[in-house]
């Protein structure tokens, strides 16, 4: 018997109480039912942004939600800062590109961060920039990058600051309102426990005066439509009804761990597995303060990093992901978010082991977990 | 013990196999796991769509497809005809206005059709009409429009005849090719019998083609780039994993059933509680073709029919649906769509006979079950 694990930087696995709530018989959504569940989901989720702005639930994936951030405060020929470091950098250049946006582009490296100076200039020299653009945690590359300091430099411009919160809400402390972040994406599938199909768009005041004269086309994430019905409890469009179901249980299981405890077990996990990594002499990935979401490796010198992702599914049957892109071959992530604890990295690093000693790298046993056990015995 | 019902026209419920089956821990999906469940699911939906075409999922409701099948085959002026004779109708409208189309309005009063010789004459009138957008089952009303009158129709044109079939995909037989449909819109929550949150467009050679010259913006919905994933087995963007996994299901208890008892068993639970209700002395809505996924009914002169919804739920606990915008308190609907089977329909009318008497009028007891039992006793 190989049980089955995921432990990929998202979708992450679901507990059991959220399938099974999920896996209730569907009810309505023009329901009182339906309205007492959305009553208790939309409280959540503000506690969750830490925001007392609404947060905006769409039937898509995260990508959805980028692009409803984009379509409805901008309009074409706007011009918008791109922090670009990775993957979901480049998503959010596309999606400019596709409503035709004027971009900024600030780059860095894969691995490295885009500094909050640089951005400063470059506000400073295009005055005309309406948003800035970008991720908090880039999940191709396994960096945080510096949101607070990007919303402390964006506050001083008209333009907005608008943040893919994918694999950082519920994850990496992100307080919204306390750093005066303009405008947040999340998806359901990373820190939420729950399996992907919900988007999410928070906005503050400054950026919900933006929609009223973004004129990009829009209709099904059209937010201020949406922000009629949440105010109300209602809906607009069919709702992924399940899936907000395993919403309130998802909620409820991180308010009951709290919100801060949550963000201590994401950074030990994160920690530990990095301890791990280093304790087999692996180089991580990250070049700058790395992500508490997950940890992207380099295999060793002469290892392609598929072989490696190959060798976690067939040997011991978990899933792991490898590098996306030009990073293909070059890097290997292991997830530790949503629904991760200690034992799960115990067990990602044991496999790892494993897997370095089948591939012929010499390995002494037992090394990375006796790193990562030192950091989970610490005092928190 | 009152035990839960639900009886609306969408969502529908979701069978206990398709709900444990969702229950099962998530899988990631860049694997073979994931893979292998794709092929099986894209070549059961080109069976259920009867079409030699793609059907390319998204992560969204009904109305994100609709607003896909506009935004990649069409240009902003362009002319559209609409076919519009209720609230799904008018969602059509609300699309093509956001997207700055020019509308040809083919409306009809709500209960009513549009005669394919309108739609004839519009298009000789109109000879610049890129599309015509329609319903094939109106969920407001309860009327189903005669597709294959418009794709004979369309055919003769440059135009392409897009199609919600969101509440007639596995409910009404559409087959796609056969008629020359050149784009199905259609969703998971009703004949498909899945929580809601996929949406599907299947374009054929024709609709492809409107694509390469397609100058709406679009990128999240961009029915072209997801298509080479979906050639592939893979996928763009995070899908509704969760749902995916259920759809396999479904189309395996679709597949068992047969499409054509499927369409059968449909038409009876229409006919039966059709005749159930005129067996009580209700008016239906339809004043045309009646689809076979919901029957909507006029109450009882004098009587709100937000009553009648409202006495199905606290009574009975059975979710069925009032009238939507100007038809409020004016007609209920009640779904035998998807997951539904003959003793629903006694179900249905036995509760309404209850709520009826309740409501003060005078009811002759088992009439409506009676009506309905003929028809279920008749040879197939």
């Amino acid at each position: 018997m190989k049980k089955y694990q995921l432990m990929a930087p998202g979708p992450t696995p679901v507990p059991s109480e959220v399938l099974l709530a999920m896996a209730q018989p569907i009810i309505h959504h023009r329901t009182p039912q339906y309205e007492a569940l959305f009553v208790e989901v939309r409280a959540g989720l503000k506690k969750l942004f830490q925001t007392s702005a609404e947060v905006v639930p769409l039937a898509c994936s995260g990508t959805g939600a980028m692009e409803a951030a984009v379509v409805n405060t901008l309009s074409a020929g706007d011009a918008v800062a791109v922090v670009r470091a990775g993957k979901f950098g480049d998503r959010w250049l596309e999606i400019a590109r596709a409503y035709g946006l004027d971009i900024i582009d600030l780059t860095a490296p894969f691995g490295h961060t885009v500094d909050a100076a640089r951005l400063a200039d470059a506000l400073k020299t295009h005055p005309e920039v309406k948003a800035v653009l970008t991720q908090h945690s880039e999940t191709s590359t396994g960096v945080l990058h510096d949101v607070r300091a990007y919303a402390a430099v964006t506050r001083q411009h008209d333009a907005i600051l608008i943040v893919d919160a994918v694999s950082s809400l519920g994850i990496a402390d992100l307080p919204m309102d306390a750093w005066g972040v303009d405008l947040v994406v999340a998806g359901s599938q990373k820190g939420l426990m729950l399996p992907p199909g919900i988007g999410f768009c928070a906005l503050n005041e400054k950026a919900w005066r933006k929609t009223k004269t973004s004129t990009l086309p829009k209709y099904y994430f059209n937010l201020t439509d949406e922000l009629k019905f949440v105010a109300k409890n209602e809906v607009r469009f069919t709702p992924a009804v399940s899936i907000i179901v395993g919403l309130r249980e998802a909620l409820r299981l991180l308010e009951a761990e709290g919100l801060a405890n949550v963000f201590k077990r994401h950074d030990r996990l994160a920690r530990a597995t990095r301890a791990g990594a280093e304790a087999l002499g692996l180089e991580l990935f990250a070049k700058h303060t790395p992500s508490p979401a997950l940890t992207a490796i380099r295999p060793p010198t002469g290892v392609d990093s598929e072989k490696i992702v190959a060798a976690y599914s067939q040997s011991h049957n978990i899933t792991i992901a490898g590098g996306q892109g030009e990073m293909k071959g070059k890097l290997f992530r292991l997830g530790h978010m949503g629904y991760a604890a200690e034992f799960d990295t115990i067990v990602a690093l044991s496999a790892l082991e494993q897997v370095l000693a089948d591939l012929g790298q010499p390995v002494d046993f037992g090394s990375s977990v006796r790193a990562a056990q030192k950091i989970f015995v610490e005092k928190s």
